[in-house]
């Protein structure tokens, strides 16, 4: 598959997005990979450099609406459509044709849980079978096997990377754990919003959708995989003024008789070897700008003054491992290719 | 007192600094204060609109030594300066002069708290009796008769001010309190520090102190208080890139067939008539820009999705509800002049 | 009228954009002034809390639509509406209204230049014999004594301020001017477009409207007044990457033998005693930072090493001098109130 | 030289500044190139991960100071270090050894031009005839043969890109220019200075160093050779609250008969066929955004409404084409490397 001369030829639908941008932006220097196709349905006919000006200039495909993409050309197609609207175009592609989804619509593997978070039945459920969960580092063989992989949202991989491991070894309790999240503001899309404009983000920070956001659900979901038993958590998101990054403060009670230094020897033990997830040291929280444009989540971890607390904090860009570069990611895993070809940058600072 | 003939003479010491300049955007406007003395060691015999060129041109007195200024000629002085250092100054004041110290050094009550967070003896702990904790919509009396008014630091008062009354009413649990805060950089203060520079903040998100900020014990004392027994609770402070604004996400546990509904009525009964304290109604949440510049606190109130959770929002603008409005506030008490004078106005949007 | 016991009457037409919401922030502190209505179509029967949680709990009036305000219970108002709708508004309001606008529509007073810059003919030009360029500080008898004032825009109250009087005094070249400009977001109002986002603005910058904005021909109208002679200027505005601020720098060729130091000495001499206007001294730059939140406008002259060349650099806030703050000064000199009455607040900073 | 394996071996001198960085994170994905020897006077025996977290865990080697790097294992070294210090540094390498020096050391060709901007005899002059100025596209065949390439400063990348094709083709005026530039924080270093403090920057611009700026002489020197005949520039730099990015507006009268179009398509021709330099079609002015992180300059052009005048638009990244990009660049030329090695990254945004 990793031939040099044959390059996989990919597709994105939806590239007129924050995550289809950036999605361009890693594999365009990804030597293994050739861009096919890149829809845009409101703005199909349009070149690329008139809808991301920095994406001019680069010999890329004009934008198309999905119905004109020629599938046969594509070996591979990226997702990065809005939620909802996802599930049939997907369930309309070959068979053939594997499929990195970015949007939420097969990241649920309950009906029901889809229906009561969505709103509607979901309407390519018989698919789900084919489809893997794409926490690269904590479901490899499944994402390597998978047809449609289901990219994780940016709150659950801030959140999962470290609670996972925690939870499967029995280190911390399942219950009473509080996830208080921070945002960059491209989280929010491209679409014209006032409340997401300058004016009203810069210069001030609030929280949003306090209990009720899309992300709980999924989160639950996987915790649910590692406890063993139902895990409900607490989530708050918070807007922060910058473009790019995210920051989750994680409030966990520990098993009896486990420290933190317990816990960060176990998180440094399970990602040892991974590329892209660290675990800082003692004594270090990490913080956005660590990871800014790159495609690390960091894990730091520290006692907290309360009975058996710990308290963990980890980061990510929310567009490269929280969205696009964990699509590349699962990509090359899917396809046998080098798993950081491509999105091995480290970060962009200041 | 409030003889509109005779003004008030107040001096600040530790003018240089941002929460000084605060204090002087505040007192400007003040109908019943004149400035007599400023003072800055470092930066001595300047004119102010050296040190802040948007303080030039007012007819400020020029920046003194504290050893340079007349006593005699002030009623009572804001004392802007270091901790550690402030304690010794106060003591050395004359002892009809009325204070507003906006250090740490009088907040905590007892020599021991003070000596282990500070690591050394308090210098001045005979003064500690004429001394309120300057939270004043909470100990108005006491700040009304106290000759020193120990103001509050930012984060307590963000944290206080929804905790203490649901403590007081026995509404919510004393044990396993999490705050996590969040702060504008103006909290850093004016000192040139690397981490603080544009490009180390801007464009990035992260926490600090984790475990170990000197706000702790200053939370830990008052709501000891209010509960009657130990509080030990859990508190993250987070920098967040913007000048001004505080927003602490508080996560608590009600007691037995309390409601999120309970705890904000029984906040807004305890702030109805408050000037500066409002309480947001049911499936709002509050926002740091609602009061950029502004003296306000604003508290909201969410239910959570874990067993007996809530969770409390509240903001600040941290120079000012969290430093010299509050500061304000406190001598306008302290004087019996009109509570609100000087520091009456909105927020400033956008 | 300045009578303490009767407030003035006011309304603001438009209350729903940031000019409006500044204009509350201000006018809540005038002393001599009460808000009688409220403004805003598309939002009419909301209470203001819903549209400007900052302004919620101050007793304001809920937002109607024109149609339904009560003329005979107001004295004057602001008009904060778009460009273009304002001339048939302010023709069809009760002759006994006084009237500050904030839009452009009464600044051009050649129809011609009207068409031209707005595509149609102007629908009140008749009123326009009764409207004065409301520059305060250079047309303070005009303003006086005008039934309407039209306010100044913001880039031209920033280029004017400067210039005139160089102008009028002969000592600058009306040929070859060059105004380069740089505005904070909130210049372009509070309706969502994708330009405007916090990801599209946020750590970046650019020049927009180049050669064609609608600011260029009231600079060269009040120009030609004081050149007595046509003026053509260069003139470019950018964007940066803040909520407010505005600065010129402004690129001018000096008379035969005239100096810098002269050009400074004329403008101190001119703007001496004024509140709002201030100038530098020798070696000297305002920043918009000097200015955040107030009235004022800063102005430095500095020689530049090419011949005869001076350059002049001048900060307003936009929101306030460019706009809000201005059309209360007018105000408050339309009817005889002391100047700087509610607009007295220096800078706010950090 | 471009032998796959055997790799360049580099050293970064002076790696603890934002240049430094800035050059491993492009160089670190260069395939041709590995690091041997980093340095930092004052953090001499640190790993790099503590200086910069988000460059930790890479394998660098250790920073040391410069007099214990061995020369003998290095075949090119980048100086970043800072202005008036590097001459005698370089002056005391091998021999043998390319350099590419960041600083301002070796971009003034005449002695006396150098001691009237830095106040001192330059001590290392006979050096200067080994040193190409490292302006890629306007120096290719001087840069191929130098060992010595003094990389060009940020201001005067930005400004002479757009000017020298058009003075050198007489299709400009040497007389008259002014360059209006704004840049981000990061070209003032990470030298903690209370004047780069975030809550100093933001939320504010100011202009700086007005009529004295150390680029201007650069500038003057490039633009004398293309005119053939000595050049004055008015030169104006900015402050904007942005990490990264400039762009110049450049106001130029234009000779008899030539049109905007005409420049644009002189500009057009004489970069086609760069990968790094692009020109904006008729109507599209360039914005930072769009060359973020990347190694690209844009170039727009506008006519101005004043006779024969014309608007330059450029933007670049300050720390890529302006510094560590531009010297990646410069070093694949000097190494016979292709042009864009490691540098083809399109820019980050948002």
């Amino acid at each position: 598959m990793a031939d040099v001369t044959t390059k996989i030829r990919t597709g994105i639908l939806g590239a007129s997005g924050y995550t289809g941008a950036e999605l361009l932006r890693l594999l365009l220097r990804h030597p293994a990979v050739e861009i096919g196709a890149l829809t845009a349905e409101r703005q199909a006919g349009k070149p690329m450099g008139e809808v991301f000006p920095h994406l001019g200039r680069l010999g890329l495909p004009d934008l198309v609406k999905i119905e004109d993409v020629s599938w046969d050309k594509l070996d591979l197609v990226f997702c990065a459509l809005p939620h909802g609207t996802t599930q049939e175009i997907v369930a309309g592609l070959p068979r053939n044709l594997r499929v990195v989804d970015l949007s939420a619509d097969f990241r649920l593997t309950e009906p029901e849980e889809y229906k009561t978070w969505y709103g509607h039945e979901h309407r390519a459920q018989d698919l789900q079978k084919e489809v893997a969960y794409g926490l690269t580092e904590l479901n490899r063989q499944g994402v390597r096997k998978a047809r449609v992989v289901a990219n994780p949202g940016c709150y659950p991989t801030s959140a999962l990377l470290p609670l996972m491991p925690l939870l499967l070894d029995n280190l911390i309790e399942p219950g009473g754990i509080i996830i208080d999240a921070k945002s960059g503001v491209s989280g929010a899309g491209r679409d014209a919003k006032q409340a997401n404009l300058f004016t009203e983000v810069s210069e001030g920070f609030n929280a949003y959708g306090v209990g009720h956001h899309r992300h709980m659900p999924e989160i639950e979901q996987e915790l649910r995989l590692a406890a063993g038993r139902p895990v409900t958590v607490s989530f708050t998101p918070h807007l922060v003024p910058m473009n790019r990054g995210m920051l989750a403060t994680i409030y966990v009670k520990m098993a009896d008789g486990v420290t933190a230094d317990d816990l960060r020897a176990a998180l440094t033990a399970r990602y040892e070897g991974e590329a892209f997830v660290g675990v800082t040291p003692a004594g270090v929280v990490p913080a956005t700008r660590h990871v800014r444009g790159s495609n690390h989540c960091l894990i730091g971890v520290v006692p907290d003054r309360t009975p058996r607390g710990a308290i963990l904090v980890s980061v990510i860009d929310n567009l490269v491992k929280g969205a696009s570069g964990q699509a590349v990611q699962n990509m090359n895993v899917m396809l046998g290719l080098g798993e950081t070809t491509g999105i091995d940058g480290v970060a962009m600072f200041p």
